[in-house]
């Protein structure tokens, strides 16, 4: 463990390597699936393409997809000037930001015991507007990078104009959980004498096939940046490998 | 277009085909990518195993995935009758309900155009506590068949202890709409002639491998409900195909 002082704000962070859970983020049930340490949250995070942004307009709860990357302990996505969601969320309101992979389903013995195989995290913060052109590019182009690395090199030029009309939000995580279920269903002891198939159906989410825009001017190059996509190849192990939120391009 | 009388609640619908949007659910940007037909909703709904339920407790939004099943405009999810955040969720409370399926990486040939493929419903409404054992019963003999068509009947029986401990939630489906993307990325006219790449990367979920309890006993036969999980085949199309939330098996 790395020796390092008390995190600026209690509510963070005790340690490095592990987020402290208060009542919004604490892990009640299957309290076994549950961790707060840093590693598994962005690790969660760093192979998942889109997360699930929540916040309260008016009372009223939303749920937006919506890509995103992270950044050290930060969160971004990113929309339209024009969007409802992103001018609700940077009203220094809360904001949720959960990723789930699904893995498999559980089948057990018994409905009780049949549960779902799953990756999941909820972050918690509040979001804010990254502010100005310069940082605005900056953050967008990490954006480009975290999928295909160097294309925002390679991309047409951001201009201010595109810029303009983007709103890029950044979020602080203050607490995070992670939460994991793996492995085969847990029976009642006695279920398991029972004549029942039991077991798990694994899933996995992978690159189906590149499809050049037939728009594509004659012999221009594949950027090496998407060699990772091979086909077959699972997307979370993509992700995870082109890009590392610890060590952004920036 | 079937002929029907308009539905017990304006908000709900003014059509049997489509429900009609308010400020909350209304597509606002993107416009030609908004749907608010039944069936187009149904479809991405019955097609995906978990969604994202958002709730607010106290100012605090949450974001739950959790499995779920449709019956008609319901949406069931369940959990443990110790989960705070069902607990919340059937206190007279608005929640969302958002799925989304990711198709693929949109690779335009600026930032600005680029984008992601994606299936995703935003679904409004308030949930309520399905009362009673046999009702709790019924609801998650579908739920099991959801999943494994006669799975229920071949399950060890779930007991009164079992029904007691779990909350079963509705959500009768308020307002909702449907948000898809397809196909390759549409760039400002003259950046056609820039001689960058383009394409889309697809992505799917599949089924991977069946793996069988090693606690199974020796001989018990493969559930004839899993044979649409087939190694190789999208999870969309095989949830689809073994369910329709048109005709749950009750």
């Amino acid at each position: 463990m790395i020796c390092s002082p008390i995190r600026r704000r209690d509510v963070v962070s005790t340690s490095q390597n592990e987020f402290s859970p208060t009542e919004r983020s604490r892990v009640r049930l299957m309290r076994q699936r549950g961790s707060y340490d840093r590693r598994v949250v962005y690790d969660i995070l760093d192979s998942a393409l889109m997360c699930n942004v929540g916040y309260v307009i008016d009372g009223q709860p939303y749920v937006t997809p919506t890509a995103f990357w992270r950044e050290h302990n930060h969160l971004y996505w990113h929309g339209s000037s024009a969007s409802r969601a992103l001018n609700a969320q940077i009203k220094d309101i809360p904001v949720c930001v959960t990723v789930a992979h699904i893995d498999g389903l559980v089948m057990a013995r018994s409905g009780f015991h049949s549960s779902v195989n799953y990756r999941a995290v909820m972050a918690f913060g509040k979001a804010q507007l990254v502010e100005g052109l310069a940082a605005k590019r900056a953050a967008m182009n990490v954006y480009m990078d975290r999928f295909c690395p160097d294309r925002a090199a390679t991309n047409r030029t951001v201009t201010d104009k595109e810029l303009n009309v983007t709103k890029v939000l950044v979020m602080e995580i203050d607490e995070a959980s992670a939460k994991v279920r793996t492995g085969q269903p847990v029976d009642d002891d006695e279920d398991y004498e029972l004549p029942i198939w039991a077991g798990v159906i694994d899933f996995k989410t992978v690159v189906d096939q590149i499809r050049p825009d037939p728009r594509n001017l004659q012999g221009v190059p594949t950027p090496a940046g998407i060699e990772a996509y091979t086909p077959g190849a699972t997307l979370d192990s993509v992700l995870s490998s082109i890009y590392d939120g610890d060590k952004p391009p920036r």
